[in-house]
């Protein structure tokens, strides 16, 4: 018997975001990821780093595998900051889908960080469902970028959003994303520049950004708000003032050991000394009612994303099904 | 600005096999991988390992950057032993090559593990110019496989080998490799069962199979030879006898670090508190003139090699140069 090697189907970033969009049977998908992790349902190897000696240049490979998939995942993302100088986008790179049964490269999607965007907006979208009051109208999204957007467009999805409030340290993109929103998403969406007053103000406060030192604090925040931190995907980033996880009722984690080492939770508990111990838990228990998640109007509930690889091999399954059916 | 993507060489293997083969060129190529290794000039980070819980399958990612090459490689390889039974080869994978300065994905190589071949026949030789005799003329070369065929072949490259056995468990499968090798060498090639007289007369013996017990035992050997094991690179592994590490003058490695882990290095050392210490050595540091390889005629050396990130890297850079000019 000759054995064939199996042919590898390659999509590129324009096909990709022609099929593959931002919809709630994406968002609801993600519960699959969460679960699936937290019900140790799905091995996650340490994510691999790459890093560059000179120009402080990283890339990250990251996985997750489980015998309840058909595939699995294998997606490279670097990140070279001295890039735009050049010319050349940040962020490059490329997901690759294998098969759960055979390890067969089954899809490699060249899609220069599209499918990572979606599932974090998806993500986004589900936390904001699962944590949000019902009656939330008001966000506050800090970050004037592509996920800012996304997020912007996610909640609208899970909530009737009435109001959005874009603060950006660059006041002309958040300026022209507001402007951009406002536009496609007929409500009233607005750059902000008073930051306090605008977190205040929100019931959803979102945070994309890739700051190295907290922008939002602990002393803006009132009850019955809910506050996803999803920017911070490194031991280096921090968007929340730690004070934050000390304060707030709830603490949620996607992976309670990744946001130790990567995500706010990683800065937040070197001050449980001082401050007392934060006890997180992991969305994917909330979804299988494992534990508890917003139980009152008045409770401040926090979400901690810093992306698993189960996240990706679920984006990767539904962009193959959505182009095997054009 | 509107920063754009660069465009991405996508290489098949029909294409890869035509293009690049294995010569002298590739073998010294190989140098420049032990040396960047050794001489801290690469980094190198852990291979991830991704596990199936069911079918015994796994998946390794392997990786290493040096700001001396223009291009870091990600290769990503599944091995899944169930797989002939179902008609699909055991090994698939491919290989990825990134620019060092930007993180652009450069080439994607859908080599089914063809660059791997090649890179580890290539050192194969390398070694076996740099450690073995001047005047080695016979060879013994254990496992039936791809890579005992090419091991035979880079050893034509480097030594005037006269006389080659070839060991397999499967005893057809060793015929029919032996008669290829010498129709396809035209030197004296054939398959044996007595695996220890084969051993005692060899100059250079060479391991290449996926064996997970010794063998290759230590009362086989004579003074003068040069052994290199290639098959071990997972901990489970093991083709040669533990005792062989305490027996030889001379132990070398690609990494130590890595031996310890996935080499036959991993296995004896469990031995060392009976049998003394072992003291490898980095071929790297051979290379470099920073320790001596063999020294006399009489020494017998020892290779030890699980694969280093770099010769990706510098196999890939060799495709696309090659593929460059066609």
């Amino acid at each position: 018997m000759k054995n064939k090697n199996r042919s590898i189907a390659i999509i590129e970033e324009p096909m990709l975001r022609e099929s593959v969009k931002l919809n709630k049977a994406l968002v609801f998908e993600m519960q699959k990821a969460f679960t699936l992790y937290s019900s140790g349902r799905a091995d996650v190897p340490p994510i691999m780093q790459i890093l560059s000696r000179t120009n402080g240049g990283q890339t990250c490979v990251k996985s997750a595998i489980s015998t309840e998939l058909p595939g699995y995942a294998i997606k490279i993302s670097s990140n070279f900051p001295g890039n735009p100088a050049m010319g050349v986008p940040v962020g490059n790179g490329l997901m690759t889908l294998f098969d759960t049964v055979t390890g067969e490269v089954d899809s490699i999607f060249l899609d220069n960080g599209y499918l990572t965007q979606l599932r974090t907006a998806a993500a986004g979208g589900l936390v904001a469902d699962l944590l949000a009051r019902k009656n939330a109208v008001n966000v506050c999204i800090l970050g004037a970028g592509r996920q800012a957007q996304l997020q912007a467009e996610v909640l609208m999805l899970v909530r009737d959003i009435e109001h959005i409030s874009i603060w950006g340290r660059d006041v002309d993109k958040a300026t022209r994303l507001a402007e951009t929103l406002q536009s496609e998403l007929n409500i009233e969406c607005q750059a902000v520049s008073d930051l306090p007053a605008a977190v205040s103000r929100a019931d959803i406060v979102v945070t994309t950004t890739t700051s190295d030192r907290p922008i939002l604090m602990k002393d803006w925040l009132r009850p019955g708000q809910h506050i996803t931190a999803m920017g911070s995907d490194s031991p280096s980033k921090n968007e929340v003032d730690p004070g934050v996880a000390f304060l707030v009722d709830k603490y949620f984690c996607d992976s309670i050991s990744q946001c130790e080492l990567l995500g706010e939770l990683h800065h937040a508990k070197t001050y449980e000394s001082e401050c007392g111990a934060i006890q997180p838990e992991e969305l994917g228990n909330v979804i299988l009612n494992k534990c508890p998640g917003r139980t009152t109007e008045e409770e401040i509930t926090f979400m901690d994303l810093t992306g698993i690889g189960t996240q990706d091999a679920l984006i990767a399954l539904c962009a193959k099904e959505k182009l095997k059916r054009l």
